[in-house]
């Protein structure tokens, strides 16, 4: 978020909105890097579903910014900017780490994307029922729990395989 | 985080310290501006609070680099970087918006950065437990669950006053 009129709520609303907007485009264009980077397989499936559900998360933005009046464009997310970037580099490592070991910091980088989004689409989601944008709140709720839950499926998918691989790979 | 060397789950790990170290150095430069932004008086004492506990942070961290043998400087994060960017523009605000809904963009820019932080001590805990690294693994489990709490009070703060005020501050 970076803020450039905000002196209401929904001036804020309406930022937390575009910022998430820019958020979700550009994780739209890195996933398929960070897919074909991927050696797990369950790994690659778990990205490419999330792949599928970021284009439905862009749709709500949209329609929540229609029952807002405005336009989901028009700013840039810095901090997703950082967090993808932080993601190359992981991605770079394909063919000097271990596969467990870039399957692990993929993941690592996935679940900061997933807590960055889980904190914004909370703070949208509370703003826009607070305001009595039900359409927006419903989605934007929607949206949040999807977040959550690729963040513990991708909790799930280290514990159960991919941690102990990498410490393996420790040897 | 960002690679440079990603051989093993060790060089995860300590990449990872090193990412958590440079962002609890930037929150430290940050967190005053947030503080003197801020206008509700337990938002201020919430913050204070927190830059106390952030200086604990960095000595768990110091101290998880001790027993692997590591030092947890030499790494920039640029997540970090890019979400404090964004705390800075809510900054700039002040004077402008709404007390309320300064307040209200500054919690959401703070749960934003609490979020970056359980991510990355979710994860740099299990990967100490399960490399063996006990002290480190404690220590880091500690820092997670205060990061957590941290998120949760600010909910509470903001749900309990700040966005109700905020709501007011629209008409």
């Amino acid at each position: 978020m970076a803020a450039k009129t905000l002196t209401t709520l929904q001036d804020l609303l309406t930022l937390e909105l575009k910022d998430l907007y820019s958020a979700e485009q550009q994780i739209l264009k890195a996933l398929p890097e960070m897919i074909k980077a991927a050696t797990s397989k369950k790994l690659q499936a778990a990205l490419k579903e999330h792949l599928t559900v970021t284009e439905h998360h862009v749709e709500r933005l949209q329609q929540a910014c229609d029952e807002i009046g405005v336009s989901p464009k028009g700013h840039k997310c810095a901090a997703m900017e950082g967090l993808l970037k932080e993601g190359e580099e992981i991605v770079k490592q394909k063919g000097k780490a271990a596969d467990s070991v870039l399957d692990a910091a993929i993941i690592s980088a996935a679940q900061r994307v997933e807590h960055y989004e889980i904190a914004g689409y909370g703070t949208a989601a509370t703003f826009a029922k607070l305001l009595g944008f039900e359409t927006a709140g419903s989605l934007l709720g929607e949206t949040l729990e999807e977040e959550k839950n690729a963040d513990v499926s991708l909790t799930e998918l280290a514990e159960s395989e991919i941690n102990a691989e990498a410490v393996e790979a420790e040897a």
